[in-house]
């Protein structure tokens, strides 16, 4: 296996930490824009096959060539989803098998965004299923923690502890604190807002899938591993594209943990128009008033040193277990920071992204895990994942409700 | 009087609206950096004796050379306070006189922000008096309606109904709303970070100046005009700085009423650090953080025919009358919006910054008001400038608490 990895940012970095520790590659070439990042990240793991490289991720036609220029059998994306489609055709072009952590962006119903679906997270990639299917290649898509794990969870459940699932409802939250700062989002501010302030998606199995108002429905979620009750809302997630294509249930939601804080912070920003990505003009320059948010707070992953707490992420499911009786159960994978940041210098929501995809590979590299066209997580065996995870020194976990 | 008008924004358009049914000058230059905002200014005003011009308000040598081309006797600066000390420089060095709406900004004290002030409003400005005063000519600082108004209020206050004064306490409040924004300030939001989130300045007599936390003590104060109850809080205004200079008084103090989801907006913008000034990198330029705030929001000089509601600024006193007896009284100005659109076209908030420099001109053009060096609007004569607001059309009025 020779990999390209894209992006040498919180999660580039902390899975070529992972990786540098594993044996399933010749080759492991790691790319960004900024050239100095991507050797920073690979410094000191040249004897083991990594490579720096400068890439354009906003370049197909660059992310195809620098594949050839190593024979790159895998493309692992992890740079934020605006460049998921020219890393995706890249790849395709190159005949290489491709990665992502998100999925190709959405766009809200012209009319009515906040009940029905515009384009979804993944139809622009879920458009071209039948070109890497016909080609016999793999596009794994939403292969991180969330989506990645959490779907992985669901397949779990259908396949081993239910006998019917009326809802698979993803769960996310933590207790992470950043010392010295009115406000420090532990992972890509604007990633957070694109998913946040998104109209969410649900799915039910008599209706398909249709979308709601931003931040609704505040739920309290008790979360394992000492973090304890977070407000949680609605948000736009993969996980609801990607389950009910594989897993049967009647309904699947994504609820994230953003705390009362963060949901005013959101709230604010959205009222200010500061969550646009379209340009403005100010002086004689024109910029994104949502990169401006993003470069006044400091980057989350120069803040583990700083940072206390876990996070989780986790998959609840209710139904009927084998026999028939009601069955609630919370599968979930916690990271303390403490121990992510003693163990590989990674702040815990960087690291608990970039370990699954890194699992990913090497399922794939050893052919446990095969498939051909634009697949999620939830498409393959979860067993040999979750016994991985365990192997990896960060074992998930099961709680009955 | 040959007036030079710099900034054709919204107070700067109002104040020429206002001028051109007045016969108090032979000359009026409204000069902006972009010219055709100046021109559409003047329009159908040039038989009066109006002219546009393109000015750089950030260098003094070209206002002082506008000054010198006109043959100016009086600068009227209409443009955010940034731009104070090279249009008061740049007056100077003309030989021509000079008024403003807001002062010399303020520096906060580099270790104690909330508790000691640093460089204060108009410092820069004082600095100067010497110079001024030398050779007989006039600053007239803080002339628009707060400050500006609410210190003609205050020096009327100490001539005429008071024996002894406790408190100077200005409130400002308003019920503007603005149909079709989720959220639209009806004044240059620029300013309003600037004075909300600066450390708000009280002074006491035996104290002297000193500072606070920004946006503490929160009163609701009941606004007349039908306006009614608004949150109001301390904010750093030049009133404070201007008052005690002039008029004896125990303590002065500026509530700004924000109203609570304002307020929550700062603190927001704040904690986010989008109300910083200095430029942070996006991407290949740099921006200030606050002027894409600024740029992300509507024109409030441009609401007018959206706005509905009043605003109000005024002058609480606290002391003893002539016959020594307990005294408060609230003296004050309104202005509804419905009424400044039909009349002048101009939204309530700039119109009633805007009457009175223009007020102020007349009275000095005819010799009324005279002075020399740098002083505040109390250091005249209220009783003609109060005259003045009523022949204007837009009479103040007194309430007893």
């Amino acid at each position: 296996m020779r990999v390209l990895l894209v992006g040498a940012g919180g999660v580039g970095a902390a899975a070529v930490g992972i990786a540098a520790r594993r044996d399933f590659y010749e080759r492991f070439v790691v790319a960004d824009r900024d050239l100095a990042r991507a050797q920073a990240a690979v410094s000191g793991h040249e004897p083991k096959g990594f490579v720096a490289a400068e890439l354009d991720a906003s370049s197909a036609p660059a992310v195809t060539a620098l594949c050839r220029e190593h024979g790159i059998t895998h493309v692992l994306n992890a740079v934020d989803p605006r460049f998921v489609m020219p890393i995706f055709d890249g790849a395709h072009a190159a005949g290489a098998d491709y990665l992502d952590m998100a999925m190709s962006l959405s766009r809200p119903h012209a009319e009515q965004p906040y009940s029905l679906t515009g384009v979804k997270l993944g139809d622009e990639q879920f458009a071209a299923a039948g070109r890497w299917l016909d080609e016999g290649r793999l596009a794994l898509v939403g292969m991180g923690v969330e989506p990645g794990l959490s779907d992985v969870f669901a397949r779990y459940a259908a396949d081993h502890l239910f006998s019917r699932i009326d809802e698979i409802g993803i769960r996310d939250g933590g207790n992470l604190v950043v010392a010295g700062y009115d406000f420090a989002p532990s992972f890509s501010v604007w990633t957070t807002i694109e998913e946040c302030l998104n109209p969410p998606v649900i799915w039910e199995a008599d209706r398909g899938w249709f979308t709601t108002e931003p931040l609704s429905e505040p739920e309290v979620f008790d979360f394992p591993g000492g973090i304890g009750e977070v407000e949680c809302v609605h948000v736009e997630h993969e996980e609801v594209l990607l389950i009910p294509r594989w897993v049967p249930a009647r309904r699947v939601t994504f609820k994230y943990g953003l705390g009362k804080e963060f949901i005013d912070v959101l709230k604010t920003l959205r009222k200010l128009g500061l969550d646009r990505t379209a340009p403005v003009k100010v002086g004689g320059v024109s910029v994104s008033p949502r990169d401006v948010v993003a470069a006044c707070l400091p980057d989350p992953a120069a803040l583990g040193h700083r940072m206390t707490g876990s996070t989780c992420a986790g998959t609840l499911v209710t139904g009927a277990d084998r026999d028939g009786d009601p069955l609630t159960v919370y599968l979930y994978h916690v990271v303390d920071n403490e121990w992510s940041m003693r163990e590989y210098g990674s702040q815990a929501v960087v690291w608990q992204t970039a370990v699954n995809p890194v699992i990913a590979l090497e399922l794939l590299a050893a052919g446990v895990w095969q498939g051909a066209g634009v697949l999620g997580p939830e498409a393959f065996d979860a067993v040999p994942f979750l016994d991985k995870l365990v192997e990896y020194g960060s074992p998930w976990q099961l709680r009955e409700q």
